[in-house]
């Protein structure tokens, strides 16, 4: 039982039967693709989300820190790839955790290449990784020399090439489904022949990883590729949904807000939470409206369906403004609680640092850098 | 000393100095325009921080939240004002600050003055909150009707009307110092005639209380005021540097981050550095360019100028995208540490949760919802 009556404050919800689900789906379509699911584990951050995917026969993982590969492998998982580029000034914590665990790293220059092959004392597996479009890391596509290149310098025995690796982020920018499929079979395409060209260079055997959560829900098979690291589909949130990566049915996190005023005028609601609940992510609708969050209401067993024409307007560092219809502005008092569908789910989790599931349990994700429990 | 080699991590650096001049410069206009500095400390959530306000003889302080309050009077605080809406829900805990501090509330519905007189049990003092123009929270400035329905709701003796108090965050869109200081005016102006109307109706001897950083930072003497209560000037940022309000000397934040990648056919780092740490607040230059962060170099004792036409142009949750100048590309190397100035303290310093001051030593923030040290 929720217990709404004892939210006093911003709490953030998981409904743990919509995760199961979410992530029952995405490893069956995997499996059926032939295909490793290593989720990003950087969406929920939390061991208790990480048991339901262990329930479910997952063993392998990729993480954005090396704060987060030590919190999961202190939690049991021994299979993590650290999926940012090297931070060449935690070497020793890399090192440290590829003496416990099957660590995977991501390389991009023949720098990196060249700086870990002088400072592992462990065996990691590398990925190169690939700039599919989203400019934002890894080696441009078309630069074959400069992929060759680093693939030259990954030198056995303690760094062991497994394959390239990208992250098609470019599908968050997509106008429709048939646009971020599109984008899937174009990665792909893109990797098979990177891969073929690195073959004929002598460097054969090697995997490929993809990644971003919109392309690879709209897909109904992953084909052409190895491993499929999405993370964002253990939540979803209203940026999938706009994506047409997920309906609303399937987004597993909501945060329950006090009403805190209200004003006639104009229709609005002030609710306790703002950008320190829920940071500060927006999309901007196809009629140029910017929302923070979508709106609906708690009953006891969880959330009901988004009120048609609400939403989160604005968000101060505590509070946020709530635009609504006049039928629900008129239903609602100051004191009530209403629930929202947050945007960005990784950023909210990691905003909120804890969560409450439907059976009043609280579970607590990693510790952040101010937590007592994080060392100095 | 700093210490710069041994930042291996995001780490926010506080400048004491500049800090202890920012924060005295406020304070000795305050006291020139006879008028109470009653400094916001969401800002800085730090018992440090605060200390630096004691030493100059501040007393007075306002916050955003219950769990703020809480913490500042666990810190020898006792003149707080609670500077969101009141929520009911938390009415048990602000009825136990009420008894152990002078407590401030902000009231902008008579359902909320009706639920006040009905609940506390303590003697709080009762700012109504009037809407200057930031279009947020408080009774719009024209309903003189409706700010008279509520000052007649607050009922003594527990409820003490102390005065009217405003939030001109509108001074956030000036477009020049000039017109930020012609919202001073007019929100002074505003606020005068609210008291005057109210005076005629007999609730006389009230107070005037406003709090923009921007317009009370470019304003040279606060006139026709009785209280400022301004909090971002404590470190300053990017945003109000934009806005004028301080000159980039006075900006006393910088985020240490290490560089971990290089992508010399875009001039663009990559930072271990993300919306984690910096929040996604931006703000637009006139070109359209959307900035996240100016960029820095680290010295021994703190940090440098900033670079000509070097910016933050893209945050992930862990890491960012630093747009630089060919000439700044070149001298530096993956492992090297940059500093970046943000965009927003307040919620930079909230996502960080600690800092390190030039002396080396580092000071957490209040506890977060995550902290073990944390209530369930």
């Amino acid at each position: 039982m929720l217990g709404i009556m004892n939210i006093g404050q911003p709490t953030l919800l998981v409904d743990s039967e919509r995760v199961k689900r979410n992530i029952r789906r995405m490893a069956e379509k995997a499996k059926g693709s032939g295909v490793r699911f290593r989720p990003h584990f950087k969406t929920h951050q939390s061991a208790y989300i990480g048991e339901l995917y262990r329930q479910i026969g997952i063993r392998s993982i990729c993480v954005s820190s090396v704060d987060m590969a030590e919190y999961f492998a202190d939690n049991g998982w021994d299979d993590i790839t650290l999926l940012v580029p090297v931070n060449w000034l935690q070497i020793d914590r890399i090192n440290a955790l590829a003496q416990r665990i099957k660590l995977g790293l991501h390389v991009e220059s023949v720098a990196t290449a060249v700086f870990l092959a002088e400072r592992l004392k462990h065996r990691v597996d590398i990925w190169i990784e690939i700039d599919s479009g989203r400019r934002r890391t890894g080696i441009w596509w078309e630069d074959i020399a400069a992929i060759e290149r680093v693939a030259a310098a990954v030198h056995q025995p303690l760094m062991q090439l497994q394959g390239i690796l990208t992250f098609a982020g470019q599908s968050y920018g997509a106008r429709s489904r048939d646009e971020a499929a599109q984008i899937y079979d174009n990665t792909a395409a893109i990797m098979a022949r990177i891969r073929s060209d690195l073959a004929a260079a002598g460097f054969t055997n090697l995997e490929i990883s993809v990644g971003d959560t919109p392309s690879c829900s709209i897909k109904e098979a992953l084909t052409g590729i190895d491993e499929v690291r999405a993370g964002t589909l253990v939540f979803y949130d209203v940026m999938q949904m706009k994506l047409g990566a997920c309906t609303e049915d399937d987004i597993a996190i909501a945060v329950a807000c006090p009403v805190i005023a209200k004003y006639p005028d104009r229709n609005e609601l002030t609710i306790y939470g703002g950008a320190v609940h829920f940071s500060r992510d927006s999309i901007k609708l196809p009629d140029g409206t910017v929302i923070y969050g979508l709106i609906t209401t708690l009953n006891n067993a969880g959330w009901n369906r988004t009120v048609e024409g609400c939403f989160v307007a604005d968000l101060s560092q505590e509070i946020g403004a709530v635009r609504v219809s006049r039928d629900f502005f008129d239903q609602l008092n100051i004191g009530d609680v209403i629930a929202v569908l947050p945007v960005h789910a990784c950023l909210t989790v990691n905003e909120m640092g804890r969560f409450t599931t439907l059976d009043g349990q609280t579970h607590r994700i990693m510790p952040r850098r101010n937590d007592a429990a994080f060392p100095g």
